[in-house]
């Protein structure tokens, strides 16, 4: 007997979050063994006050809205960033909803935190016998997630950062006078993203001239130096930093300037550019400028990655029929098999092993004096910012679908 | 007998001003009465260097290559910010050089200061009966030109701040808690593109919910009233506000920022964006992001109005067949002659009427508070964003062209 599916969306936004929400609607809507599909409005905090919606019957009435949901940024679902506290009510909450609606398949789109919940929640169900299987599919722009070769919604921040230096760098090619531009990448802990802004050196394009990733400890000192090395031999020089560059001791550089923590306890990062920038001013006294894409490198839908949108779409599909064949406690993930062509397999992954874990840019990935990457990272990185999806556009602007306009948000209901 | 063309681009950046000199390079290939055609490196200051190519010799090797420049941001010939000093010894080296290269048609891309220099060079060839029509092609990103209904340049950037405003409002819609983002945009005295970021507001989307242009003063005490009156009605509230914004004594809003600054850039604030989250932080409380997309909103060519580029384009063109035609001291111009379709008349204009002028946004279209515009902005900007380009794509990257790449920069030949 068919059993019904509940996806939700948690933590911070990517460019292909919602690629993953289709790919998992489409394979539940084609599943004998899936009944209805609901969504939780914000995640497990909206699970919890039962703020749930039937995309089944949405997208069922508009199957063409699956393509515009495949190709918007964010999260159609909205989000959270809660916390299981790991006390009896909650689950007991939590499985009393899920039985309410008659759900054999629970499915979590998320990165380190998300998985937790996927762990905490499968592992529950286990112990007390309870038939509802619970997978996850993982998103991150950090690429920090283990267990998978790449994460979905890197390739898109990387292909929007790299496109970024390249448009800087045609910017300040025009004028021959001396110039520093610094653009802050995210990426708390690693390097990825950072790292992937050296796809911009198509060509002869020497752009960006110097990378600093946070895996290596960063020395003001070095920088200068780099940097007035490189004016020597180029009039406009590009630098990308992380966010999270961090001194010998460990201290954030933009520490200084920013002292607050969010709820998890990361440090709230902002302002390295900018702090470097005046470093520059002071230092070298050339023409500089700072710039941070913010939150624009996370949500750019309308320069997303076709490889990254397609194996989003994929690795959706593949949790949901993971839960289906009865697997729980797993993530749906990819491993690369090929470079030449460019080649992946997916298939799943218990949780247990990418939970609360971080992949950082191993340090033979980065070149000695810390200013740049090696071959190997290039190699692993370009195929990943590879093909352009097509957004819709409407009336000269991209197309997204919002739940807003689709007149259901807070509406619950059932088929 | 046919004479020579030469082009310039000078001023700053724009995502279309090599659709111009794609139109013009297409237009004298083309033309009985253009020989070759020339193009000074970083524009009439390269000229007195006599830094000049070939570009008839270029493109006609490489007709395919012109589609590309049609669609690659920046400037290909480079750029200057060279005013000409007006003594005659100027005067004389630059008609000796373009005799030398026997130079019938001069044709100038650029702004306000650029369509002086057309101005006092066309005045100076009537003057002394020399042959050579000189006409402008107009740029600028700020839609600041008098004379003509917009300038090309402006609507791609307009097309890029909506499209920002978009995806900012997408990646905070996420969560419910309350949020402040601020939008700066470019344009110091003129807020036409502070007011095209109401273009997102496609459907019930409210963003941008305030929108500061610099014709109306500013008062800080207004925008804290403002955010926190639609923090009542929203979660997240987005903000554009123009770098140019001044209080009601003309000073920049921005400038309050130099105070208090210490050494090394601790507490210091690099714009009026930064200046008003700070405002925000103290004032408010809840969370606050300033967005600068600095030179990305006039460099971004991966996402550039169709309707934009075809003009661009015609405008260059237009502006060649005008000096062919015999006229001089013109620049090339259009006319809106219908909103519904929106449609376009080409013609010149005497230089002498836009040089050192400057367009602002008239009051009547800002609303009385001075937090908005009017429904007549608003159809006055809608077709200027219309139509998705067909920026060229390798290796999951933008293929712009670049004349370092060609190998003839520094190099002077002729055909």
């Amino acid at each position: 007997m068919a059993k019904n599916l509940i996806i939700g969306q948690s933590g911070g936004p990517t460019a292909v979050i919602n690629s993953s929400l289709a790919g998992a609607i489409e394979y539940g809507l084609q599943s004998d063994a899936i009944g209805n599909i609901y969504g939780m409005i914000n995640g497990i905090e909206g699970l919890l006050e039962e703020n749930i919606i039937s995309l089944s019957a949405m997208f069922r009435s508009m199957p063409h809205e699956l393509n515009r949901l495949k190709h918007s940024p964010a999260m159609f679902l909205g989000s959270c960033r809660y916390k299981l506290s790991g006390d009896r009510e909650e689950f007991n909450r939590i499985f009393e909803i899920l039985e309410m609606y008659e759900i054999g398949y629970f499915v979590y789109i998320g990165g380190n935190d998300s998985m937790d919940t996927v762990k905490k929640l499968s592992d529950y169900a286990k112990k007390k016998n309870i038939d509802v299987k619970i997978t996850g599919i993982p998103k991150t722009i950090d690429n920090d997630l283990v267990g998978i070769d790449h994460s979905p919604g890197f390739g898109s921040a990387a292909k929007y950062i790299a496109t970024c230096v390249r448009e800087v760098a045609f910017d300040t090619s025009i004028y021959s006078i001396k110039s520093v531009h610094i653009i802050e990448a995210m990426g708390r802990d690693a390097g990825w993203l950072t790292a992937s802004s050296v796809l911009a050196r198509q060509d002869d394009m020497p752009a960006p001239h110097l990378v600093y990733l946070p895996e290596v400890p960063f020395s003001v000192e070095n920088f200068v130096e780099d940097v007035k090395k490189k004016l020597e031999e180029y009039n406009s020089v590009i630098v990308v930093v992380s966010e999270g560059v961090k001194d010998k001791d460990g201290n954030y550089i933009s520490a200084a300037q920013d002292s607050g923590a969010d709820k998890f306890g990361h440090a709230r990062l902002s302002g390295t550019g900018a702090y470097l920038k005046a470093v520059v001013e002071k230092e070298i006294g050339c023409k500089v400028r700072a710039l941070e894409p913010s939150v624009l490198q996370r949500s750019a839908g309308h320069i997303v990655s076709l490889c990254d949108v397609n194996e989003a779409f994929n690795l959706g599909s593949v949790a949901v029929r993971a839960a289906e064949e009865g697997q729980t406690g797993v993530f749906s993930t990819l491993r690369r098999t090929s470079n030449k062509p460019y080649c992946v397999e997916y298939s799943t992954e218990d949780v247990a092993k990418v939970a609360n874990q971080e992949k950082t840019v191993p340090r033979e990935w980065i070149n000695e004096r810390g200013n740049d990457v090696t071959e190997e990272m290039v190699t692993y990185l370009k195929p990943l910012i590879r093909g352009v999806a097509q957004t819709p556009f409407r009336g000269g602007l991209p197309d997204y679908i919002d739940i807003r306009h689709l007149d259901v948000r807070n509406q619950r209901y059932k088929d």
